[in-house]
């Protein structure tokens, strides 16, 4: 089974765990299999892993998660980056054209696109792999995945099939309706749209090559930021007059708010939380090390993580966009490809961060022009760059760097340091990157 | 005005705010004359200034608060030290010889000894004022201040006056009650004691001398731990005949659990806090650099130190006390006499703290024996001294010390450090004090 892991934007309906960097596919609140916690991005990955141990999983999304995509889920995985973002058919045009050009598969191969964040158990694996064996037989030029609905929800568009079969022909599509509407639609046997489909990938390119002018991936990856913001649906699905469908009933949770996304854990409490026996439906996630105490809460959650706190009432946290994107904070903790940093402190002419590198990775050899650091090696060994003079360093080591003096470190084991800045004008934008001489 | 202000030991029922080391009178949470926030401590001393500028006041307090309360009051606050605790009559015999025999005032002074921590306004100091001038005209041996209670309160123990007098004398003192019997006592006119009082020296001197076998401040001082813990009432209220007591109808709150310290605040929000439209009656202390966003809560009081978070039902804090002694976290953030530190990063060898000195101060000079340090100035200028070596210093500078190496920094201007520490077994206990060659 080929798979398009559609891995959206960022979104800050989950802050403090979801940020402008750090999307909440990435946010770890699952039970793993190993007794630790993990992300909706691992949690897929490792469900379609255990369906198909063969499956070919390429994700595509923007360059801005390539490091979290490879600290959580491996250097290892395929990805189709998006230079910019363009909506959901230039998205799966890319990955489309990626899967051909790049990875060389057939243009009569079946793929299965689906986006990384529903909340879903084994069944609905099975459910892609028989999507896809339905592509393969060319059933329609496109088969969709349908919800059965279970509830006359707004939030989703509806597809009308032709017969009440397990799979059918598709007869018409309807955009999100109001609750009266879409309690006809279900009452006329209406599947709710998932943004779930397999095709063979010589249908899409072929769509792809009539919408844009391009010859192949690198041609379109090249032009990638003057193509038209469009979605597929729009673009292909509405289109198309073969289409069939395919009816899904088990679990499918969309978790897109704190009030979903906690009626999705299988326990009340992530991190070093405690609640009194008079809290009732509340759910604590403490990313930080310091306790949380919980005393008499109803229906509340509570989240706290280097980037700040909140404390809602559930059904409230629906609202939260706008408070959200009136604070303005810095970004106080960030997954990267090569390990992770943490602000711990701020002052007008100085910032001190923890740096944590995975062992074998290495931070670009780069410098400033309006900061000097000093590093303070707290744990591990590696070996640094200054100026082109490479040192082996350990715990208890010490490095200055003026400002423009070039820089890296590379961890040959975990290595963790404190990096103290110093300078009027700190900023993440000064920094200039350099080849080692 | 001479007055003894009681400064009660550390609690947690303020918890993350109040510590083992930070007693809820050191919490800045009212709005101060300049604008800012001011501490219990700092309001009560500000308070009786603006009645009295001459007033001259002790602290009768623990070792432990010495540093606390210098950071607050300033380096001159007169300070009476137990060295241990040992309940108030050792305390307020204490603190009375050291008025006499330190402090040189004549036995036939007033005092007027009162808890440091209620919440009360200017009325109340001019009631202290007239309590000590009930007492210079040997009204009685011991003039108390009953409050009028606005309530069949349980957690007072009850003066009962011989009339209803504006100053009276003491019929009876009544233990802590149930309701039912606070109601009838209050029906006979009695008064809450509120642990006010005021004496000529003489007088506290004399029932030392019975009790306590001592011949001046520097002897009992000397012997305080040998004495057995008793409180003034008990030891002295109990036993007097002679007492009067002078009602007092204003305010007066006792701040010890959230539910009536939120009460006392101006503002619902102090600190980096945003609330929606459908919060209610919420208060939100947050004394952390992230900010706290809060949405549609009642009743409920959000609390956040460099200790931890405090999410809790206003009426629920009251219980708080066992939840906070079964965490079992260190204290990351203390106030000293020479500034403060806060613990920003705790590895298995390594700790990381910010250091800020006030301009003009110094540490002591130590070494530790199983861990190295690395201090990386971040702002201000200064002095170290390193085995021996002077030698100034300013932000960027780096200090590397090796354990068993002496070590110190003085401030000339506010100077922030960020101090690094290294070892397999890092402790607080981990620091030998030395005299400079």
């Amino acid at each position: 089974m080929n798979i398009i892991l559609l891995s959206g934007g960022s979104g800050k309906r989950l802050w403090p765990l979801s940020n402008d960097i750090r999307s909440k596919q990435f946010i770890k609140i699952f039970k793993s299999e190993d007794g630790g916690y993990e992300s909706m991005v691992q949690r897929v990955y490792r469900q379609i892993r255990n369906v198909d141990a063969s499956a070919d999983i390429t994700v595509a999304t923007s360059k801005e998660q390539i490091s979290s995509l490879k600290n959580q889920l491996g250097e290892d995985v395929s990805i189709s980056v998006e230079p910019c973002r363009r909506d959901t058919f230039p998205a799966i045009a890319l990955a489309t054209a990626y899967l051909h050009d790049v990875k060389g598969m057939d243009e009569n191969e079946v793929v299965v696109v689906c986006p990384v964040d529903p909340y879903v158990q084994k069944e609905y694996f099975e459910a892609l792999h028989s999507l896809s064996e339905l592509a393969a037989k060319d059933t329609a030029n496109l088969v969709l995945m349908g919800m059965e609905p279970t509830y006359p929800s707004e939030k989703y568009g509806y597809i009308i099939p032709e017969c009440a079969e397990k799979v059918s022909k598709v007869a018409t599509f309807k955009e999100k309706p109001d609750t009266e509407t879409a309690k006809d639609y279900i009452a006329q046997g209406a599947l709710w749209n998932g943004g779930i489909f397999a095709y063979k990938l010589k249908y899409v390119l072929k769509r792809a090559h009539e919408l844009i002018d391009f010859t192949d991936y690198h041609d379109l990856y090249s032009k990638y930021d003057t193509l038209t913001k469009i979605s597929f649906d729009y673009a292909v699905v509405e289109k198309e007059d073969d289409i069939a469908v395919m009816r899904f009933a088990g679990d499918w949770k969309d978790l897109g708010t704190w009030n979903t996304l906690t009626e999705a854990m299988e326990e009340a409490v992530i991190g070093n939380a405690r609640m009194n026996e008079t809290c009732e439906n509340t759910h604590v996630i403490n990313e930080l090390d310091v306790p949380v105490l919980c005393m008499g809460l109803k229906d509340i959650v509570v989240s706290a993580s280097a980037d700040g706190i909140l404390v809602s009432d559930k059904n409230e946290s629906s609202y939260i966009k706008p408070f959200v994107d009136a604070i303005d904070a810095p970004i106080m903790y960030a997954e990267k490809s090569w390990g992770s940093y943490r602000v711990m402190d701020v002052e007008e002419e100085s910032t001190t961060i923890k740096v944590t590198l995975h062992a074998g990775n290495a931070m670009n050899y780069h410098s400033h022009e309006r900061r000097d650091e000093v590093w303070t090696i707290i744990s591990g060994c590696g070996r640094t760059v200054v100026d082109g003079m490479e040192q082996s360093v350990k715990a208890g080591d010490v490095i200055t760097m003026q400002a423009g003096c070039k820089h890296m470190i590379m961890a040959d084991t975990e290595l963790k340091l404190i990096e103290v800045q110093l300078g009027k004008e700190i900023s993440v934008d000064d920094k200039k990157k350099h080849e080692r001489e």
